[in-house]
């Protein structure tokens, strides 16, 4: 299934979300806590933005586990940005690993990571591409069902060259998944898919919890809220701040026990990063998705935090009693 | 601390040992049963002698972990030997990932493999190789201290091109423990070090399941004994059969939940498979080794099966189950 | 372009044609000969067949360069067949470097590896994927012209479960040039393409050096015939011999300066090796292939050396004065 | 023998140095004009150093060519420094390809790089490793000569917390090239040692072009001084600056044909950068080096441009023409 971590903020060292929590992106590649299996081993990658070199982001990945990368810790230890995706794999059955299968994919100066699978992806899998302009069609270098996810919301999306709002990205996200869940359903029966995808062109983020049945659980996805974020030896800290000093982290899993700064999003819902960071959460409705054509409207409302469920969360004792249960397998370096 | 697997009998395709049985090498690579921590994915290694060709055995491995490896599963149903060793590991803390890092360690006909670590090692690494002569010294391309301990035994076996006895090799093995325990012991009070090693030069293997202190468990150890090994549809069995059709496994795990077949080495012990493929077993002296150089009398009598600790083994149902509660996630091939 | 090697005769050693020869194939990946570009850096491939194990041939590949790659050393030295393939790549420019573009390609008993490149594959890439049937599409892992060539010829030999003959591959994979012909004169004019194609189903070989041009010369291509090949110190000989203990190479160099036993395969001939030994060379009507459909009548007559052109070749003293002034590079080895 | 290339300067792309001039250090890697054997295949590393992060420079190493790595292309387009190093690897005969062999080194705040070999280093290895501390012991990974330098450099520097002047690097960096030449001589006759070595604290540069035996000819090596660098569609330029936006770039090629800016370190010349960007030149006195303890006085006087050699520079039109000749074969990416 994998696990992910999205960031923007003022700028940070990429270690302090990677490397240094009690539940570090790292540390779930070997002991993932919300899924059955804690594996993530089969690659990873990181993509970052430093607007003022470039635009487009720099994606690195490698098919080895991420926990001993050496690459990646030097890395991690040493680059500030104010935005960056993280991923660490676990391949699907069927699916190879190779470079070109691990995430973020990165397309002009947009980021894309997929935690979960499409069921029975090789029955649409002919459709999807035949539907595909010839650049975006060309640009695809693997076999994952995650990256030609990626190619139908950058289809969806029209000219990628054009500034897009994070309500464009969100809605593209929501019209890739209507896509995909038509294409499934006209393929015949099948398991459930299971879409948390996230996407970013380095200024807005879209992440989104969903499976198509909604009698499934799709992959967990947390999101952290206000404040300015702070891994002080592995403790995050979310202090008070400045909105231009906020930070935002979505990811797989809480990085940290503590249940203050960490929401659980709920099923079938979406969170969308604004530039200014500002946040909003919006319920996609599920009943109608797959079975035809449409798109959830976007709320206009002022934009508010995300709906938490506070039902769902894990007991903090948990969570901290299996970080301490489990030995620290993140290598250790000379600097 | 990894996982490994010994084998000799008749010939036999690596696959029928390493993927096909149901608590297979591969599936012990990320879901190890009889350790606290299940992963075993910092690289794997295979090396297997085919006397018709060479007397050197052929020792290939990778710093990908197993699970995923093409290469490894293309080649495990291609080739057959009558005698063979494989390794999954999980790098002690400190320890780099590196391919010159990864077991079997190859030296002329001998191949090694470790499944534990000593304690400090750093404290008796200068003095270890002070001792070694050029030869081997220059022969080491790695840093573990499996490797070196290996160099050590290579040092204490003498010429190395001479044909030795299973007996040779494991007065060797053991003088190469008192060697590491002394130097160990000397360096000031240490934890317990962890010594599973074995050793094969194609014709006779020696393993041993020890830990320096008494009052600590060794790693698990297992032998399967007596009888023809089939593996049919991830069901090991050991059929009735002409001593020339013997098969032996000596593995960190048993390879199926069956009880009949597998027997757990006890803790300090050593077991010595002859050429003929009847096995000896032998009890270690610990109180003895690292207080003062001592060789424990090798058994003249006539060769008799390892010791037993019946009260030790796993309940074949619980491997059973931890066996069917997880996914399979070894590859899938086009053939 | 690349450099590949088939063989097909009595059991041999691979390490007797891929590093003992003068000029073997691993010298060709960092000093090719015949070609104005010295490197075939981008990965290497071997696949061989053990008929005795199971039809399917074992293919392995890896994205490292072939003269330090220990693993390929390793197991060239140990692994022994009657009929073997190898290939050293240089990526075409926009291709990338994987492990999945790596050659030789595998499918069910079948080998296909390539030399050169199908110019402006991109435009003919979605009509060509488009004819293929589920079940050679999804076999498709990377994105080079050549695995999709292989999934052309597969295609046009209709069932691959179904013996045939070596006269059986010959027509498809001429007719595989027909058709990437016809589709990319279709898609407007374009540079020559080159298509120096080997395939095998282990009991019989067919090779190609073609370019589609008439005016250009196709990438190099040699034929060793008759007489049992020996490699002594790095002289490679052909000694008289049973036709039953007879070796045929194939390969896009000779792999010594020696003149008797290398024959350049003339431009757009096609080389068959069948199962008995026996070589059939045939001319193709470069002229008709690729405006219309048109499969060159397949030679009925008794079976014949190729032709050869003798005004083709490398002086001899040339190549051993090029081999002699450049240093090994090739590693060195314990054992 | 390998290649590398230093630069210090204002903030610089690396892609302006790695990738973008007509004979790149990634060109360097396949065809390096200045030494017999173009090829440089054996790995790669890239450091650089950025001072608002931390004080310990990022080395990231591969032992993949660094002509298609796509992830050092992107991390190029996407980081920028003013003080770093590269390295393309040739390895010698008998060493490893492997990350841990793959310069340049690192060790706290330092970098160090080497193009050349110690003759019969296995002779002298014992002896030095038994000179080192434990802490510079133990770090340590690989089995190269390279590596083994700097740590009798480090050694020699003392303590290496300490803020050291480009002079202290100097002084400590002839001691080496001494004390490694003195146990060369005591271990009897030997080929001559090449000892091209640069070291970075970040501050201040050191590198010497060095063989020990003054009638061969040290590995090539280039210093472009004066005036603010920048890559304009491949053509290096240095145009008129003030001395703060000066760029000194110390290289083993020129990385374009220009003799303007390519000055040509004469043999057994070290050249310092110092922190304010003026460089110094002094001359080795081989006559003593290796002979007896000695260490040529630094130049009190003040600080002047190296002193250039004119006599033995390329022909410009000669390097063009070897560039316009071979096929551009870095990789190209979407962004």
């Amino acid at each position: 299934m994998c696990r992910f971590l999205c960031y923007k903020g003022r700028n940070l060292l990429l270690a302090d979300l990677l490397y240094r929590p009690a539940n570090s992106l790292i540390r779930q590649s070997y002991h993932a806590l919300d899924r059955p299996e804690p594996l993530n081993g089969d690659g990873f990658g990181v993509g970052w933005y430093q607007r003022q070199i470039t635009s487009t982001p720099c994606a690195l990945t490698s098919t080895m586990p991420a926990w001993s990368n050496q690459n990646l810790r030097r890395l991690s230890y040493h680059v500030k940005s104010n935005c960056f995706f993280a991923h660490v794999r676990a391949a699907s059955p069927g699916m190879r690993v190779s470079e070109m299968n691990c995430h973020p994919f990165q397309f002009g100066r947009f980021l894309w990571m997929h935690n979960g699978s499409i069921s029975d992806f090789h029955r649409i899998k002919r459709r999807l591409r035949a539907s595909l302009p010839d650049a975006i069609y060309e640009s695809i270098q693997g076999t994952t069902d995650s990256e030609h996810a990626f190619a139908v919301f950058l289809n969806t999306l029209g000219d990628i060259e054009r500034n897009c709002s994070a309500t464009d990205m969100a809605k593209a996200l929501i019209q890739t998944i209507e896509q995909l869940e038509r294409w499934t359903a006209e393929a015949g029966p099948a398991a459930p898919s299971y879409y948390n995808f996230a996407v970013t062109d380095g200024e807005s983020i879209a992440a989104v919890r969903y499976a198509s049945d909604p009698k499934v659980e799709p992959a967990s996805l947390y999101c952290s809220v206000f404040g300015r974020y702070v891994c002080d030896e592995g403790v995050a800290k979310l202090l008070e701040c400045d909105v231009s000093e906020r930070s935002v982290i979505i990811s797989s899993e809480q990085l940290t026990p503590d249940t203050t700064h960490w929401h659980r999003v709920p099923p079938n819902n979406l969170v969308l990063v604004h530039p200014d960071l500002t946040i909003e959460g919006m319920e996609l409705d599920v009943s109608r998705i797959g079975t035809r054509v449409h798109i959830p409207p976007i709320s206009s409302a002022p934009r508010l935090a995300i709906k938490v469920d506070y039902t769902d969360h894990h007991e903090p004792a948990a969570v901290q009693d299996a970080v301490a249960a489990t030995a620290d397998r993140s290598i250790q370096d000379v600097d």
